[in-house]
């Protein structure tokens, strides 16, 4: 949160200003209490304002006369800025702590279909060393005629699943009416990059007493995202996860531009856990491995992976679920680059007979 | 709606794909009751599939192997769908048209503050020429320490207004559980930019019984604003009107950039209206009458304009909201150039006396 | 220019900055013989400089201990900015105006392909009211294997056009050692999109004594734009015209999003005329129409239409020239509109028969 | 290259094409030597070209009545494609490889300024374990007052340093007239990122009998960036490197977005070798490191770094500049996550002698 005394607006008057025009800003901030310091530039005035940001952002200081520019110096979000909150958090769900110092792998299906496809799905979670388990059971989808998820009975799977690994988990949550019922069957509540401006929809969650994962919204800048994180934080959770999924750009030959300098750029910000999904980043299985190894050595906290025992036959994102082929080594690979950067796995190795129980 | 016998996908085999492999993909497609028609290629075969979209699009046709490509033909939106709907719709609220042949001037406060400024604002938009009223109880912002509306009070107000003026109006909403309410006091209910993918809202609005303006995603393709659309349109309503309001692009010296060429571009694909939202693409008042006169120019039905009484007081956005000195010829002109492409007021001008009422 | 006494630099203090670090950065500007103003906020400091930005620049400021941001506040062209020359340009070729109060039509084939098509593009180009011609002798493809142009004989056509109809023309210029040639045959010298950040090629076209026609690049800021021209301007040229052609966006349903919202912002910015390729930015026939008239609408100065007499036997982008039925009555429409923001034909109607010639 | 009878293009009818309107297509495409292969959809006809591509995209097919969409599926570069060429090329400069299998570490000051301040940053080179320096004698700057480089006398201090530290060399060409002197200089010419698209650049580099390295264009489509290598491979060289060094986007709180999923994307398509500049990208030191870590753990076959001795002195990009302090780590760090996946240093380790000689 800023601190008492510092300045946080700058107002650059044009070269035409006069003495009147300048402080005609000068009484608009005083008017709301502020302070403001005029730096003497002889024609290009510049005045550093010093209060209540939120009272100066409802000024119309950009229209007064012979205003040029106005700067926002000070950042817009507070509890979830590393500025005042200097130590990185550590999010901890069921015993799976996601943060600094180590590197934790969410894996499971895209949508739970069925519950023999939930097991299966969760098994190679569990093959490839996964710590938490994700799994919708209800879909953001483009099209109306699309498969929308289980709803209810899908969260039951999640929690059957969580209960026979023995793992946390990670669902969607769509609107505010299902935040209840999403929180208790699952750990981890997740926004999806749709909603990433839906406020009714962060503040219910901020409630829920679950963690809250956020995806970056598709076109999201940096700032947006953290503003997102702070209407959840404003309800009084600091369980809160980013999560980067990849950007739309120009460039369309993948679903999306996985924005890798978004990790350490974020984290200079905030004090939250940042993680990159690379399953939906990409969208092509093929894609899948190379942006997991380039999220771990780019310093993400976890991964989150889609798996499914049978892409082929998958109701949802088939072509971007990795299957049991394609995971025999990935698993080892995350830690091995995570070791290299400095980090070591969230959780000491299952048993392996908990996967094939 | 695509018709039956149309080919809905292609799919390219790559130069590597054997007989076997393309059996697989047309035994994938017949499964689900679909035809595929092989082109004979030597080396690089194109499958045309015909049948039932949803169910192909299910299928993990881009995973098998030595495809090369699966391109979609046919178009996922149907109800919208200028191509069994040829003829353009106009969408009626109170009286007022808003399609094809007519142009529509939409003006009014961006967030209802006071009865006074509400009323002086509506003022306003009578003198322009204005035909329907707009005005918000229900902020969408970015931070959650701004403004975020009058909520019930902000609609009894708008309530007053229309009836002040005797103008329809529109008014956004933000989340499923407020439609009901804002339906009783307003015209049109209003799908925010940043709410444009938010598909519970889109289908609450659909069942409201009023019109509904959806605002394209700052980062939605046309597609996706169609399917959108589409949401709506399932529920049952064909009151729909489409309004672009600028995108998000490398360009940060406004707001957005406003996309005039997907007015032309939309219209070849939907029979729905389709608006432009000038002052908020541009978000500087100086940018607000050139782009609505290009919005004229390129075949808008209609404009949204912001006007204030007093934008430097103003509670949110006051940077890009008219004052009375910057519509006094505005109306005429727009009026003028959509003479020079065909388009009539939508209904005749008010008395004068109305407006000084 | 920026003149003596003003700030061109806000450097603003992050919340631990102590005294030496604010010393640190009060030297290196005065090192450099600039002034460094400090303002007084408690926390964080903001600094105001006053000297040479070009020195500035140079300096690491933004690397010194505890600086947070480095802002500059002066803008970085100086021959082309309106600040100290207020006054629009308006560029003559000719005979013929390109600037405030008036509006242009530029309109010829994309491409010379031989003296037939020229001819004939010319007549339809007479037809529709141009005042000047198009059509270019280098062609700057994406592909090795497309046609490349005509080269010198080319230019010879072009001019055969010119002394034919009694226009002035413009061409592109691809590569500096091209220019002397091109500026034999043409009035105006067109650098296209792909070059605008070619800098040699820019003062090549500065040196040659004609006007210069400036694309936006496909991704360039409209500083950027401005910063090629002010290549161009500091070799003493002021015969600089700035054209908009579309920038690159996530939306790929058209070639460019035409950024119409850049005309009436660059002209707060620079002197400069600036005009809209509606052809080019669409890339589709149906497009140009209603992009011609909204450039038109928006404040630009000309715009320029590729033309063609068979548009399907075309070597370099022939679906969107338009034919003779599309250009019956566009003329007429754009002059319509000009009239309705305020501007008239560049000259009065040419003879009728000069087209049929 | 496309092999004989692929089918190079899809032609799509809309829903009223009549058989006279199939029949047009086929026509123009047997007119210029190509087979049409019609798919007999019952209302929306599929048509598959099987030909020369050039002749078909001069073709005016999208143009003609009733035609939906016209889709190209052969791919337009040919040369540098991977489908007929499916070994990877490796690209070897004085003995150092680029390529599959290794990893190469290519490093040095951004600008050569002075002989001291490149051999000094040469010497940081060599002990983070660079096998390619880098260094530039001519500087593509955005503003004309910007520092441009020592041109000749640049290149003859990097012959010094190459010969210096026995380490080949790589840097930047601007224009055409300079390639010659350039090659006579240095290994590996530097095409830069705002003439990816200088066509005639391309082409002369191609002829230099150097290695030619070719930056992204920062809205270069995958496309665009191998049409660029096909421009260059057409010359006769194969020696031909793509370097990844951020996409424009609308996030602009880093340089430019760093696209890491073009390189295991890019493989796919080319059998050319890949590299980051994760220096450039960024542009803040802070992001170097990170950066360079996901573009090794991703697959590029190379990264390219700036170190500098003082970057507070540096006259071109000092905030991305490495220190001493920043670089002791790195180098092993990289190689350990090349190790992980699956590459081994381009060569082994140098004499520690070399470095501080």
């Amino acid at each position: 949160m800023a601190k008492k005394g510092d300045i946080e607006m700058v107002v650059v008057m044009d070269v035409n200003a006069s003495e009147s025009d300048i402080e005609r800003v000068v009484g608009e901030v005083e008017a709301v209490g502020g302070q403001a310091f005029v730096s003497p530039g002889r024609m290009r005035t510049v005045i550093g304002l010093v209060g209540d940001t939120e009272r100066f952002m409802e000024l119309p200081l950009a229209t007064l006369p012979h205003v040029d520019q106005v700067i926002r110096v000070g950042r817009p979000y507070k509890l979830v800025a590393r500025e005042l909150h200097t130590e990185s958090s550590v999010v901890s769900v069921g015993g799976v702590p996601i943060g600094e110092g180590t590197f934790t792998i969410i894996a499971g299906p895209c949508a739970i279909e069925t519950p023999e496809q939930a097991m299966e799905a969760g098994a190679m979670a569990v093959d490839m060393g996964a710590h938490i388990l994700r799994g919708d059971a209800y879909k953001h989808r483009t099209s109306p005629y699309s498969f929308q998820g289980l709803a209810k009975r899908g969260l039951e799977i999640l929690k059957d699943m969580s209960d026979r690994y023995g793992m946390p988990t990670v669902t969607e949550v769509l609107e505010p009416a299902d935040v209840e019922l999403v929180a208790e069957h699952a750990d981890i509540l997740r926004v999806g990059t749709r909603n990433m401006m839906n406020f009714p929809l962060l503040r219910e969650c901020g409630r829920s007493g679950r963690a809250v994962m956020i995806k970056r919204g598709m076109s999201a800048t940096i700032e947006e995202w953290l503003m997102a994180a702070e209407y959840v934080a404003r309800e009084g959770t600091s369980d809160i996860i980013l999560c980067e999924r990849g950007i739309r750009t120009f460039e369309t030959s993948y679903r999306n531009t996985l924005d890798v300098s978004a990790v350490p750029f974020v984290k200079e910000l905030t004090h939250l856990p940042v993680i990159i999904d690379p399953s939906h980043s990409g969208g092509r299985r093929e894609l899948v491995a190379p942006l997991a190894r380039a999220a771990v050595a780019v310093g993400a906290d976890a991964v989150m992976i889609d798996v499914h025992p049978n892409p082929q036959a998958a109701l949802c994102d088939g072509p971007q679920a990795l299957r049991r082929e394609d995971i025999t080594t990935l698993g080892e690979e995350l830690f091995q680059i995570a070791a290299a950067v400095g980090k070591k796995p969230a959780i000491a190795a299952r048993p392996a007979d908990k996967a094939s129980a």
